[in-house]
This record gives structure tokens, sequence and C-alpha cells, in this order.
């Protein structure tokens, strides 16, 4: 397993021998050529921005990094799941994740034995060891209800997790404060105080919860009461709804009632409001602005006030079988939408990072348009690229000024001045107009530096897209080792030189961007 | 992971520090004292054998290590599992794991989608490719139903396993065809061809399947037939049963209806037949004899022939919760059992190699009477470690003469005469008399041989027995990982130092057995 640094030294290196393809230029830059000249005269530009690196920086929180979402529980048992979170958490940089179903029957937590409860932590143990060895943690998402302890049948999901209220409201509070007692007996009060305790899933959704606002909100109540017994510093909230929903009634009844959230929890996606409920994916998606998901987390801010804000789930639509999150689309949609909440939320966890998911059934092609960010395969889709991408812009953003209908443009940088990034994608919602562009990005306040060196790193449906060298290959359902391997080398980003022209005042990044395209420059400063 | 004979120098090496205690003599013999004076004086043994190692010796076949038995399939996707099963292959041989429900719904197998079935083999994939990286390959249990082609809602355990005839028998053809191709095709035909393929599980118990006699051989024939159609060289057979049923039968209707198996299985517990059905496990083993695994094992060779028998499960007691699978008895009945049937039979798969079993429920406590030979936490039972001498006695065996009511003797080496190995044990069921005895094995026909060193390596109540240490621990529901450690130590195997005197012509092995306890003597001869 490489870290992000290690990896991005090693493309770099293996760069060299492969071709860039600039999308309107249509020219062959080499690595072994000298320093290629930009491929469109500055006064060709179709989109233009300009940064000024004088003014001061703002910090770049990375909130995608803090938590990623996951299939349900039982699945964090298996070995091809763990090998991909280990892989995501050294390559990423993911701190948390969270899934459904920890209390679920197929977890074993609880069950009636001889009419007593009897609990069993040994699975939910086995899990979150793990993730403590490879220095990540749970975002504790309290679901589903055992039967020992439920009201009724109702089910959700081809795994059954029970969506009803418990018969008995102690029972729930001794469950939970059963379990995380022994949480904090196992691995002490300082570390658990670090694990967000998020009542419930989605129980705005009848699908997902069949008692109603009011049940709910007893549920989460019955939930903060045993948690605070244990620690006022555990971290218990809510009220995880699906789209944005009951963030102010949560907050209200919660501090009326002596239980207020230590966090709110809500989930977006930009499927969920637009057209007709009814309607595909792609006209829901096409209906959205660009800017819905910057939209619904500055309300969702304004509900939250001071407390940290966490989506525990997003993605660039909610259906689990779109073909769209397998291409160079989602990495360019997905990536402006990460950019563009990063002042607003403390957490934004793409659902989900990998395709081991089971919630309907579990498909054996390596592209059936599933949510992770690594295929069955471990192949890294282009949005995994593209996350690592934007984590490659550094600690710090500076202001953008420009404005243009496809692209955006981000400049960042790490804690020294000895190197900035400048990422710029171009993209659009599905049926709305897109062509190719030809990108400046105008950089001042340069204080003397001038470029010593430059490289790009593009992700489009040439670059880092291990899906069109699987159909090259014939599509096959069960790849062979040997195709696995091949997938992964199409699925690397693959650094190239570029001509970056500066006076030690202003210096110019200047590239065509194709449709559904990303493409991060990344440029050494000579003092 | 450690080789069995690197295991074995090492705790020889270890086992210096360590104190022995003789149950009998009451004396304590440290490895850095010149090598001890036997335990007693040959005149007062209290169980005499004879062993000529000038008479030619039979192979030591080591059915037990042929195929071992999992919990079902989805467990085989864990990373425990997948942890566990390495350790027991690399350190005790296992060639071949066998487990239910392979074809069940919570492995994905088939599922109806659009009124079409739709076969999704990733799961399976990912764990027979998992076998194959360790050298093991499957014995394949075609079972349970997936409900997409079932005739009821009829199932077992908590995982729900179909237990009900296909609706349409062509449809299990077609999935059982579409299966072994895909095999053949990933893996190749030889591979394949030396994967028992086994129809189905218990069939004749109605917990298992509802259809009867009549149906299962349909089933059987109809699993015969597609499996056929793309190899003859692959193998079919059956009929699974529990308690030696059906054998006579089965074959006598396959032959008859031009689909004769490949190979015989069925299972046996000794708790199978004895005392009251409803009567508790030790009630049931008190009334079996202790030729009871092999008694069956000769009526079920003779239904064989000359076709390989397998034995496809078997344990010391079908109690999945039995704290008899926990201590030393279990090691001193099941190496007896497994040494009983070496000669009849050609696979003795116990049932199970770990206490990751979720049939009933899965429990967190470390011992908690599981069938495993690997408790949660990766300790190795006693049963474990009695495996591991038995491996030890080598590839040949010599006739051993002498009886005892509970005493038993094996005398076993490799390939060279440079060593021999001396296996004694003593062992009673339940409410039959048992005491310690001195035990005497006397070798002879040593054609000038004399004992250069020996070594006795114990498994008894103080030796090779982690529960103990667990008690003395306060027996913890969920020991911390400085806990495990002490239990890892506790489970070791020890060799010591042993007296043995010989002349050239006999040599006399003599040493104290106290009651459910076995022990193996290592003797290294000079020319």
């Amino acid at each position: 397993m490489m870290g992000p640094m290690e990896r991005r030294s090693l493309l770099r290196g293996l760069g060299g021998g492969l071709a860039l393809t600039a999308g309107l230029a249509g020219r062959t830059a080499r690595a072994e050529a000298p320093t290629p000249a930009p491929a469109f005269a500055l006064a060709d530009a179709t989109a233009r921005f300009d940064c000024d690196l004088a003014t001061p920086a703002r910090p770049l929180r990375h909130p995608w990094r803090t938590c990623v979402g996951s299939c349900h529980a039982p699945t964090a048992l298996r070995a091809d799941w763990q090998r991909q979170i280990a892989r995501a958490r050294a390559e990423l940089g993911f701190a948390h994740v969270r899934f459904h179903g920890l209390l679920s029957d197929d977890m074993g937590t609880v069950l009636v034995l001889d009419d007593q409860l009897v609990y069993s932590f040994l699975n939910i143990d086995r899990v979150f060891d793990f993730l403590r060895s490879i220095g990540m943690r749970p975002v504790v998402e309290l679901s589903f209800m055992p039967a020992a302890l439920a009201s009724g049948g109702d089910t959700v999901f081809r795994y059954r997790g029970n969506v009803t209220p418990p018969r008995r409201m102690e029972d729930w509070s001794r469950l939970v404060s059963t379990l995380v007692g022994h949480w904090v007996e196992r691995y002490g009060l300082d570390e658990v105080a670090r694990w967000p305790l998020e009542v419930w899933n989605e129980p705005n959704l009848r699908a997902f919860w069949t008692g109603g606002q009011a049940a709910y909100f007893d549920l989460y109540q019955a939930s903060w009461n045993p948690v605070k017994a244990i620690s006022p510093r555990l971290q218990v909230g809510g009220p995880a709804t699906a789209a944005n929903a009951w963030l102010p009634e949560f907050v209200a009844w919660s501090e009326r009632n002596a239980c207020p959230p230590d966090f709110l929890s809500t989930h977006y996606y930009p499927t969920d409001a637009f057209g007709n409920e009814h309607s595909d994916t792609v006209s829901q998606l096409a209906a959205a602005p660009l800017s819905v998901m910057r939209d619904r987390a500055r309300e969702a801010r304004a509900a939250a006030g001071a407390r940290p804000l966490y989506y525990t789930e997003w993605n660039i639509t909610s259906n689990s079988r779109d073909e769209m999150h397998d291409g160079p689309f989602c990495a360019a949609l997905a990536t402006r939408f990460a950019l563009d909440v990063d002042d607003l939320v403390d957490a934004a966890s793409w659902w989900t990072f990998s395709d081991i998911f089971e919630e309907n059934w579990l498909p054996s092609r390596p592209f059936h348009g599933g949510f992770g960010l690594l295929t069955l395969h471990d192949i890294a889709k282009p949005v995994y690229r593209g996350f690592e991408l934007v984590a490659r812009l550094g600690s710090r953003a500076w202001t953008v000024a420009g404005a243009h209908p496809t692209v955006a443009a981000w400049v960042g940088g790490g804690e020294d001045a000895r190197s900035s990034a400048v990422l710029v994608s171009n993209v659009a919602m599905p049926r709305h107009e897109i062509r190719a562009e030809r990108v400046a990005v105008r950089l001042s306040g340069l204080a003397g530096r001038r470029p010593r060196a430059a490289t790009v790193t593009r992700i489009d449906e040439s670059h880092a897209n291990p899906r069109a060298a699987w159909h090259a290959m014939g599509s096959p359902d069960y790849p062979l080792p040997r195709q696995v391997d091949a997938l992964q080398a199409a699925s690397a980003l693959a650094g190239e030189p570029i001509g970056v022209a500066g006076d030690g005042a202003t210096a110019d990044v200047v590239l065509a961007l194709p449709p559904n395209a990303i493409a991060l420059v990344e440029i050494d400063w000579a003092a």
C-alpha cells in the first residue's frame, strides 16, 4: 500500500512513457521532450480565471475526507472490504467510515435466549478493531432494529434491516448503554469520544423508519440519555435524514427536551428534489442546478449554527445502478461538489467507497454503475482519482475570480510557498450544453516566484478511465487476473509535463479541457 | 505463518523452560536436567503394548487432513475466517474445506430480475480464489436452494438456508451447469476435476431437505447430468446423509439410473444413534462404544466398495454448544476416532475448523463449546493440538499389540528409519470408568537402533489447555489483547525430554497418562 506522496512520485516517474492527448489541440507531448509550449494562445482562451496569491489563503478543509460510506456492517468483516478500505485510507486519507446495520441480526448483536436478552459484540469488535488497526474510526450509525427488540416486521433491502421502532424503548436504551459502555471499556473514553454516534438512518423515509418524526425524536432521546450517562464527552447526533429534512425541527425539539445534539447530520443527493419523483436519474439530475450541493449545505449550515454539520451521505445520484458513477463525468461533478461545500460542512461522506455493496444484490460485472469509488475488483474509478487530485490541492486555497457555465477553477497549495496546484474542471448536468474549452488561469502576486517545472494530470474519457479499457477488452463479466491487471494500469493517474509561462509577477496556466473532465496542474516555483 | 516442521522445532526449542507435570508420578522434569529416568518401573505398568518395527508398515493416510468443515459460505468471505483457515492449512495440512450454502441468497448466486434468472458468481469466485491462493480446494456442497428456484419457504438455521426442492428441476440443472462451466473456464478442467461435487447436505433429515429420498435422488441426477455433460472427469457424489443413511440404496439407485457416483459421502457423530433422541449429549455419548466410528466406517466402506468414501462431517458430538469440545477430552477422543478410521475412509472432515460459526448465533465468549478447532480469537483448542500430534506420527504406522479399556497406542514414523513416534491416549466415554494409567510401549525389531534422545509432548488438563488459562484469568467474555496473547501461549505444545531405555533390540517407552489425555513420544535413533 503506497501513501499518496509515494504514489504521486511513482506516477510522475511512470508518466514519461505515456502519450497525452489534449482534446482540443490534438497534439502529443512526451515527458522526454523539452517542456511543451501552451496548447493554444492565451488570447484564444474560452474560459478565463484569475487568482492573486498575495491575498490571504483560506484553509482547505477537505470534508469529503472526514468520512466515507460503506454497505452494511457485515460487509466490513469481509477480507476484500478490509483490503479496499485500507487502500482508500492510505491513498485518500479517509478518517471515518459509516455504514448501516450495526445492530441488525446479521451482526448477531442481540437476541433472545430463554426469554433473556443476550448481547454478543464479537462481530462489532472485530470491525472496530480492524478500523483502529488502520488508523480509522467509525461514524456509528445506531441501526437497524434487532428482531429481539422490534415492534414490527417491516424490513429494508435484500439484507432485511428491520425498520420498526422498539417494542419497549427501555430495551433500546439498555442496548445502547451496554454497547457504548463496552466500547469505552475496550477502547477507552478518549477514543470513543471521537466517534460520532448518529441515531438511525433517514427516519423521514418510511422505507427506513415506520415510526414517523415523533417516534424518531423519542428514539434519539432514548439514545442520548444512556450515552450521556456514560460520559457527557461522548457525541450524539442526528437526525440523519434524507434530503436535508427535519433540521430546524430537530434542533428545536432536542433543545426543548434537554438533549441537544453534539452534531447535526443529514444526507443530500442532487437527484433528491428535482423533477418528478418517478422520473429517471438523468432527468432528475438534469433538473438540478450545478450549485445544488452548495445551496443545500448553506441551508443546513443555518440550521446547525455553530454545531458540526455532517453530510453522512452524498453522491452525484442516489441510483445504485447508474452508469454515470463509473465514468469521468462522476469525477468532474463529484470534485466540483466536494470543493463547493468545503467551507460549509464538517463532513461529506461519499456513499460509498466500494462496489462491494449488497443492498439490492451484488453483481459480478466489473462496471455496473455502483456507488463505489473502487470496483469489485479493486479498480479505482475516475471519481476515486478525482478525490486524489482534490487532495493534492493541499491544505490552503486562494480565491479564484472568473465565472463560466461549465468550467471552474481552484488554486491551492501546501503550508509553504514552494508549489501551487491549479485544479480545473469542465462539467455540466446532463442535457445541458457542454463543449471542449480552452482554459486559462492567471496566477498573480507571485512575489518573484517563477515556474521551475509543471505537470498536468488529467481525468477524462481517455485518461484514468478503466471502464473504457474494460469495454476495449470486450466487457468481460468475469475478468481474468491479467485483465484485472490491465484495468489497474488503465486506472492510474499519469502526470505529464506542461509549459507554464511566468515572469515573477504572473504565471499563466493554459490548457484544453474536453467535456466531463478535470485536470490538475502542479507548479514548482523557483525563488 | 509457520509450516508444521518449523513450528515443531520452535516448540521443541521453547519447551526447555516449561515444567512437565506427570499426572501419576507427580514429579517435575526440566529440559536442562539430564535425560530423566522413566516415571515408574516397567513392571508397574497398568497398560502394556508391543510393537515390532521389523514387520511391514502400513501407510498412515490421515483422512482427517483431506478436508475440514466450516460454517456456511458467506463466512468464508470474512477476513478472520481466511486468517484462521490459512493457519490451519499451514500447520495441520488440510487440503479441502467444505461448507453449506454456496448457492444461498446471501451469496447472491442467482436471483430473478425482470422475470429472468440472473447469475452472479463474484462471491463464490472470491472464496475459491482465496482457497487456491493458499493451496486449498473446496469440497463443493451444492446447497441450499436459491429463493429464485425454490418450491417452498422452509429454511434451516438463523441464516435461513432454503431446504425445499426446486420448483422446476431444469432451473437447478441450468444453475449447476452454468456454475460448474464457469469454474472450468476460470480454473481449468484439471483443477475442477479435483473438487468433489457433493449434492446437498443431509437430505435424509427433514430439517435440511423437505423432499424426501425420491426427490433427493432426482436432484442428484439433475446435478450429475449437467456436470458430466461438461466433462466425465468431474466428480459428482452423494448422498451426503446424516448418520450413515441411504448408502446402499443410493448406490443401487444411481447405478440403475446410469448416474453412478464418483464418491460416496455421509456423516457420523457418535451422538447420532445412541440413547434417546431427546436425551442430553453426555447421555448420548455415554451410550456409544469407543469403537463407534470404526464400526460405522466399516459399514459405509462395505456400501462404497472401491469408490472413495468421504465422511464429510464428523465430530465427537453434534451439539454446537458442548463444553466437551473445548477441553482435552475432545483431543483424546477425536484423535482416537481419527486413527481408528485411517485405513477405512478417504476423508473424515472435522465439523468445523473454527468457532466462527453462526448457524444458531455467534457468541462472543472465547470458550463456548463450539465445534471449532480454533476459537473465535484464533486460540488452538486441545483438539487442534491433538491433530497436530497425529500428523507427527508420520506417513507410516506399525501394528501395535495389546488392549486396554481406555488406553490405546499407535506407533508411526516417516519414510526413513531415523526416528519413531509413539502416540498414546487415555480416554473413555462419559460415565465410564477411567483413571490415571502407567503406560508402557515396548518397541522391538530395532535392528541395532538405540535411542539417542526422546521428547514427550502432552495434551491434558494442564498441558496445551487454554481454557484452563481462560478460567484462571476470570473467564472474561471479551478478552483484551494481552489476555488473548496469554491464551495463545497457554495453547502451545511443549516438548519435554523423556528417558527411553533401549539396547538395540528393544526400547521401552514408559509414561504416566492422566484421564482424558494424549501424549506423543518422539524418539531419534542412533544407528
